[in-house]
């Protein structure tokens, strides 16, 4: 069977907001075994939305249906669907004792607009919207001859997300043919996709039976593995046979086997080891600290830092000499090692990161061009500093810096 | 005239990736007068896209096509356009030299393949693409009886959009009636979007000629307005008069009045009034740091910080007493105090930041929940501070705590 996703809201249609709901309802629809052959973003406009539903129609077995089931005049889903089917909507009584019950417990009249959330389409099923007022609808029938599966879901995400996964995945699961799948979800750093790609094409390309993805971004790259087999143990034994190969080939390039962020596996090889860490930030101005803050627990093996922008900072709070900073320029290799040595020391953790370069789009020189990057990782027995020339703006050559600094980092604890 | 928008490739229906091309398409045709009317998102089968095409050119007067023009066999939307509208597509003499003299001077061999990047269909210009080897085609054509214009272009952003900024759009305006839009952004902090809107309906609503999008979203709120007049000038006052009005009534709210972002804002403020500024950060871990030097030249205005997450580092760094760590806790005013008047003491700034609070999931108390956060803001003559309590996951209370700070330092500054 395959899908169809059909967003409704004249908002996707504007250059401000995007159709995102149907990322998470295509993984589940994969999951089941169902490939989504198209997607349709849609207005509020009557006649477009019974003219998108009868395209699906005629071209998807299950057509998912996302927003258009509010109160408002704007809200036309069930009607559209209604006319494209050529079937009535009915008013659910206890839907809408709902509706009034729910407004007098909030001391609120109900206005005429809001019971046409009670309307279901004929033969439909009512899906019970715990986080909002409009429920879902599930209409299980018949299109000119072929079974249709015709979902409409509320569009805000907190309702449709709970909505699909507790109520449709079930109900999906029940329908359609029993089909195991198993996924694995490997992360590279600091390598080109293309270069990735080469060493890895003659291995993956041997796994028929396993859809390989490769995506790269922000100086990752992601393998996604996936595989469906009669039963999960035989999908789980070929994405581990795999993943096994990919790992023996790439080797210590790989970071996450089961798709931990860069942050995660830094924190979590601190903390098996009992070390420490803190940083000393230039050009990346706080991102490195930012990062492995936002995950919970870093307390336990991120003491802090300090963002060194002005050069009396670096003096201050990292210790750096002055006379490194005259001799060799507040962007060199001495400084990076300094800064690693001197925030490692000051705050008495067990290893010291040092970053100092130039993001840009100013302050490049033909000697030191923007994107040169100099970083230092300290352990009080030896300190390494690599030299690196990131390309692109601002934003990219400090979220390049930051994966760099986390990479070497883990080098460092493995 | 209507455009749609179909964004072809395989990997646009797989959770991984998503359709952002058609944003910034989007915003061009809103401003030459164009409204999408329908997105559709088709995968890389020949008789889907035949199929996407067809509907398309039923329903809309411009069609923009992205992605499917590269060499491989899965990049059929030249085939598939042509099938649609029943014409041939003929290969360029000229198109394959330029590609037999690119792979040339490149010493590499031209594959068989290639040399659909040289197809156009019949009568449609080609459109010279500067950043990679296929170029985009434009199709002004009839289709039972209306008139159709055509656009095929590449799908990497880097290539589209120069493409259709440079090439399509000043085509476009061409044919199309003439039109001055002018539009304006303005950006609110730290006020929901209800109450927002409940203030500013009855004023927007008055003017019915300028189009007013209200979005939400990380503790900000973006007020977009557009109007299209015969001319500019008409168009721009227009938005400035309904501009003037919303500032009026939400007065201090708004910070930005031509779309800049709140860190923009708060270095210009800096700039301007020739202050420094510097942050102690303990649960925001080093984001206020690295919001504000993701602007090129904030150096000037921002000297740096401490993220101090242990209670040591807020002694060492910021200058906290003991006592108050002892008497009060980590989480609570006073210590958001000392760390604001510390840091500013110790880098010397004239504005000094203190932010400390529980970011979750885990460390919340009954007395201390997850959420509540303390920002003080020092200046030399007066230190203020305020608590708040955010809702959400950690990535959401650590965001709004930042905006809060940020916006504190305007208020600051104003």
């Amino acid at each position: 069977m395959n899908a169809e996703i059909v967003a409704v809201g004249s908002e996707m249609l504007t250059p401000f907001r995007q159709d995102t709901n149907s990322l998470s309802i295509t993984e589940h629809l994969n999951a089941l075994g169902v490939v989504v052959d198209f997607k349709t973003i849609v207005g509020d406009k009557r006649q477009h939305l019974v003219d998108a539903a009868r395209i699906a129609l005629r071209r998807a077995d299950i057509i998912v249906f996302m927003g258009g089931l509010g109160p408002t005049e704007d809200d036309l889903t069930r009607e559209a669907v209604a006319d494209a089917l050529g079937i009535e909507l009915h008013r659910d009584a206890d839907l809408l004792t709902g509706l009034y019950t729910r407004f007098a417990s909030r001391r609120m009249t109900m206005t005429e607009n809001n019971k046409k959330q009670a309307d279901v389409l004929a033969g439909a099923e009512i899906l019970d919207n715990k986080n909002g007022t409009a429920p879902g609808q599930w209409l299980d029938t018949e299109y000119h001859g072929h079974r249709k599966i015709i979902l409409l879901l509320p569009g805000p995400p907190a309702e449709l997300r709970p909505l699909f996964h507790d109520v449709c995945v079930p109900r999906l699961r029940a329908i359609l043919p029993e089909r195991h799948i198993a996924t694995r979800l490997l992360k590279m750093a600091m390598i080109g996709e293309s270069a990735a790609d080469a060493r890895l094409a003659p291995i993956y390309t041997q796994y028929d039976d396993v859809e390989t993805t490769i995506l790269s971004q922000g100086g990752e790259i992601q393998l996604h593995l996936i595989s469906a087999k009669p039963t999960k143990a035989e999908a789980q034994a070929r994405v581990n046979e795999l993943a096994g190969k990919i790992e023996d080939e790439m080797d210590d390039f790989i970071y996450s086997s089961h798709g931990e962020s860069l942050e995660q596996i830094v924190l979590y090889y601190l903390d098996m080891r009992n070390e420490t860490v803190s940083v000393a930030e230039s050009c990346t101005g706080g991102l490195i600290a930012q990062r492995l803050t936002s995950i919970s627990g870093s307390s336990r093996a991120f003491l802090g830092g300090a963002v060194v922008y002005s050069n009396a900072l670096k003096v201050d709070f990292a210790g750096v000499p002055e006379e490194l900073l005259d001799d060799y320029g507040a962007v060199s290799s001495q400084v990076a090692e300094a800064l690693a040595e001197g925030i490692r020391r000051r705050t008495r953790s067990s290893i010291g990161v040092g970053v100092t370069g130039i993001a840009g789009p100013g302050g490049g020189t033909e000697e030191k061009p923007v994107g040169l990057v100099y970083i230092a990782v300290a352990d009080g027995k030896s300190t390494s500093v690599v030299e690196r020339r990131f390309f692109g703006d601002r934003e990219r050559i400090r979220r390049f810096a930051s994966q760099q600094a986390l990479d070497l980092i883990r080098r460092k604890l493995m």
